[in-house]
């Protein structure tokens, strides 16, 4: 079943979760066909309000997903959540965690969650995640948490497959340049300080909105204990009426166009790169560049030329 | 001054730090000529022995650079640094420590530190991060460090940037899981526990060590105290001699032709992007994908068939 990409698209469609798990290893894998799928998908894409939920190692991201699962499946929306791990770029290990957390939804239909490994191919991550979101997308799901450790590179990405960004941290997580390094305070939307059972997390709130007010970027910040469900309401309605605000003012519209054009520019990548195989003289020119006597400048113009 | 690349790259490869700082601009900057630039430099590259430094904020990354710097100065060899600060994506502001740490060494022309930021580029850093180094090859400096904030991906990146990676951990770096997800087990070449001094230091290494078994690998482990230089000495022995062993067995001939070959990809990727904007029907087709009229991958295959 599923032999081809039209069949697949097709079951995804019709929301069939075999079908769903099956495209979502396709595009993990890039299994010959998966841009067809997409291409298949993408004019049933853009309906689920897509969220990403960031943060450090440890900082409860999953609780709190999860206490917003349990908060949409009451009023009940669908929901599926991509979990990004850039843990295992070489071996590509997805770790334990969601096959655990799937016993938790257990015969919800509603509910789907897959974690998304990095396998070493180029792109990686950065290029999975909006395939895979697409794909639950497409498959009906009304809202897709796409839930990823965030430092750096990886906020960044989460923000060029979703709709908007939580950024989940904890008090205590480090002072302003460790803040500021972690790049937490340029791509969130809504900021959730967790685990506000602990000492500090006044300190923490109050550090939060001084750095935000002084990079000029009035952001809600709230506080929740995720695992016993303290301030998670609140939280929820934040990023919630965060989203229809964006809806209603054009934001959504404009961060989609965006993310659309990010999403041809990769698809370039790939498509050429996998040309560099096919060209007669890409394995000749990659040689010269090894050995010195070809700058790699030169030797990408050559091929783009060549293909002319 | 240096107002063409030919010039500016003579000024590289005679060693003049203004012509240095210029080039590093131009390649974070993409100013127009980058490439020629480049081109230029790379016939002088490859001498430099490269080493890669990564681990979590505040883990002492720049403590135990600094103590290297000391170290290699000492025996007379120059050092250029290349501080990789993935924080700002957006606004790209680097941050404050290369001008306070530069004090440290004013005066002393044996040592470069720069540090570069992410302009919002696409590719950003992990384009811009080899190219940082080439140049500072090309200058003549003999040991080149590239000091990155890692997690996840940004790994990956400086693996490819590098000849070998150290990563630092600190003891209370987190459970394995964490230490998993932060995918320090799959680049290290060396792994330094700095801030020996600290309680749970016996554990963190234990643990390192056991971890590193796990996954087959058999990678030293050091201890150090950077800042009061315990450790630094046999932590740099280590970083050296694994460096020369790598040359001896040819592993670091085959790492270099990876990261060439990845630069190849990068560099095609980029020809490419700069290319849709001249392309006749470009943003016809970026406005149909918005539009939802066109899917990306089938727009990505348009715009490479019609550059034939």
């Amino acid at each position: 079943m599923f032999a081809d990409p039209e069949e697949l698209a097709a079951g995804v469609v019709a929301g069939e979760r075999r079908a769903v798990a099956r495209a979502l290893s396709w595009v993990e894998d890039r299994v010959a066909g998966w841009d067809v799928l997409l291409a298949r998908l993408f004019p049933h894409t853009g309906r689920a309000r897509v969220v990403g939920i960031t943060g450090a190692p440890g900082a409860g991201k999953s609780s709190l997903t999860d206490a917003f699962i349990a908060r949409l499946r009451a009023d009940g929306r669908s929901v599926a959540v991509v979990a990004v791990d850039p843990s295992s770029p070489f071996t590509g290990g997805a770790i334990l965690g969601d096959r655990i957390r799937m016993q938790d939804h257990a015969g919800d239909r509603g509910v789907f969650i897959r974690s998304m490994s990095n396998r070493g191919h180029l792109g990686g991550l950065a290029a999975t995640t909006p395939r895979a979101v697409s794909i639950v997308d497409a498959a009906g799901f009304d809202v897709v948490f796409v839930e990823t450790v965030g430092v750096g590179q990886a906020e960044v990405e989460v923000a060029s497959a979703t709709d908007l960004v939580v950024v989940v941290v904890t008090p205590g997580w480090g002072d302003s340049v460790q803040a500021n390094k972690a790049g937490v305070l340029e791509v969130g939307d809504v900021y959730v300080v967790n685990k506000a059972d602990r000492p500090g997390v006044d300190a923490a709130v109050a550090d939060l909105e001084e750095m935000l007010a002084l990079g000029g970027a009035h952001r809600p910040v709230v506080t929740t204990s995720a695992v016993d469900g303290t301030g998670v309401e609140e939280a929820f309605s934040v990023v919630w009426d965060r989203w229809e605000a964006a809806e209603a003012d054009g934001e959504l519209e404009r961060r989609r166009r965006r993310n659309l054009r990010a999403e041809v520019r990769r698809a370039l990548h790939e498509a050429l790169v996998a040309r560099i195989d096919d060209h007669p003289d890409g394995d000749e020119l990659l040689s010269a560049v090894e050995r010195r006597l070809l700058d790699p400048w030169t030797a990408a113009e050559r091929i783009l030329v060549s293909r002319r």
